[in-house]
């Protein structure tokens, strides 16, 4: 039996199954406060690194991690409670925990957490670059102010909703939402060699979001908020968003992929030429300043 | 295609052939001193996870890894020069590099470095717990002084004495040495249920170190030798040191093992009752306050 204890985890792929693997971290200071609690940073590591084997349609298989940690502050009690909270995490996704590694840090030093996982798919994902003129641009879920809600703390990854899409409905293209729609989209936009058209007043807002610019501005700008961003044929995703799962994690079309490339974005039907989101950073050294 | 700049790596296994994964860590002040050179920190970082590969008679296949750095002192050409090394230190060991994650971290917190690497093996690796009384207990290379001299930088991975041990001479137990002797065999030996007795002056020391006490402590106690550390029936022992590669690899026996569990030092037939080497631990921090 190899495991954790061993140097190495042994693992029996299934046959002719793609896999799919990621890395993530959480950094104290920067993906959460100083002093964050340990089972909310265990949570987050997992949340935000399973939310993209979500975009491939994968299904969680094994988790690895590392932890590295000053010693003063991190002491056994504080080391067991994150470790159980990741465990427990991975438990509630399915996911096998394979291995890891802990290291000391330097005295004051912060928290650094990574996490690997690999992912099974039933069939291949289809990437960022498949977009085209004509497409539907879809979203599960509510957008913005994950920080300020502390929604960012415990992501729910899209894993079913990205097996659904995939093996029912083909999107063309997919990706999870971890920096914003405003800097999201242009990603899988510039790979598909395509622009878009966005409208302003048919983005899901979260709660506390009020549909003016400024809740716009939280709504695409802000980072943080793991849901699903596609891409897909407009009559699939008719269909698509009468599925129940996917209607019940709020499938939504905001805008549609045009040939012109560059991401525009509308309200009321009017272009907003000068309208400019400021793009995301991770930073909770600043947040707290501000 | 999938790969770097997608959210997962897509890897399609090897029909039927075991996969193993390992992850390791490189942090400033811990593992390698504070302003270390990017290179050297790239090129530990690749070696040290490699080497728990090796142990596991695994060919090196996929490399994903995760920088967390601060702002201000790791500006654009730091990290190029570290993406460089790494890179090269993959390609010499003939694994790709499938995905990674770049964080910043808190101004003045430590560069933290993480590896999860992914190998395919011929057969199944024989673990830790398979050691028999009787068995030779062996090792490859060099021990003690990695620190000293500055080999604890560039190790060199044992892959290919590794899989040549695996497919032709069956260890029932093997790992790596990274803690030291003194730490790394008893864990092969509780894994395994059993004991051992090793001589001191059978023992392989590192270029510089003495034939006595003082040396023997350092070739057991040191830590980051990266050597193959193994457990072997005496007569497929013998044919194994006679091997080419081995034999170039320096693999030698230094004891054997025994039904009574705990380890004993012997030196010139003697069994030294109260020497105790002190155990390994990485710190750079009081290293040089040393």
């Amino acid at each position: 039996m190899f495991g954790p204890g061993d140097d190495c985890a042994q693992l029996r792929p299934w046959l002719g199954r793609p896999l799919y693997q990621t890395v993530d971290q959480v950094v104290e200071g920067v993906h959460v406060e100083w002093g964050a609690r340990p089972a909310a940073m265990a949570r987050k590591l997992v949340g935000r690194t399973l939310s993209d084997l979500a975009a491939a349609g994968a299904m969680p298989w094994a988790l690895s991690w590392t932890i590295c940690a000053p010693p003063a502050s991190h002491r056994r009690a504080w080391l067991r409670t994150l470790a159980e909270a990741f465990l427990e995490a991975a438990e509630r996704e399915n996911a096998s925990v394979i291995g890891g590694d802990i290291s000391s840090a330097p005295e004051g030093a912060p928290v650094v957490l990574s996490c690997t996982a690999l992912g099974v798919a039933d069939q291949a994902a289809p990437g960022r670059s498949g977009a085209c003129t004509g497409d539907l641009i879809l979203v599960t879920g509510k957008l913005g102010g994950a920080l300020r809600s502390g929604r960012h703390l415990a992501p729910q990854p899209r894993i079913a909703e990205g097996r659904r899409l995939i093996s029912r409905y083909k999107p063309h293209a997919m990706m999870d939402l971890s920096d914003g729609l405003a800097s999201d989209l242009p990603r899988l936009l510039r790979a598909s060699g395509v622009g878009a058209r966005v409208a302003l007043d048919c983005l899901p807002l979260a709660v506390g979001l009020q549909k003016n610019l400024r809740g716009f501005e939280s709504a695409v700008a802000d980072g943080e908020d793991y849901e699903l961003l596609l891409a897909m044929a407009p009559r699939t995703a008719q269909r698509a968003m009468r599925d129940p799962l996917l209607r019940r994690a709020g499938l939504v079309s905001i805008g549609v992929v045009e040939e012109q490339v560059g991401l525009r974005w509308t309200c009321d039907g009017k272009l907003l030429r000068s309208w400019r989101p400021k793009p995301w950073a991770h930073d909770f050294g600043e947040e707290e300043d501000a």
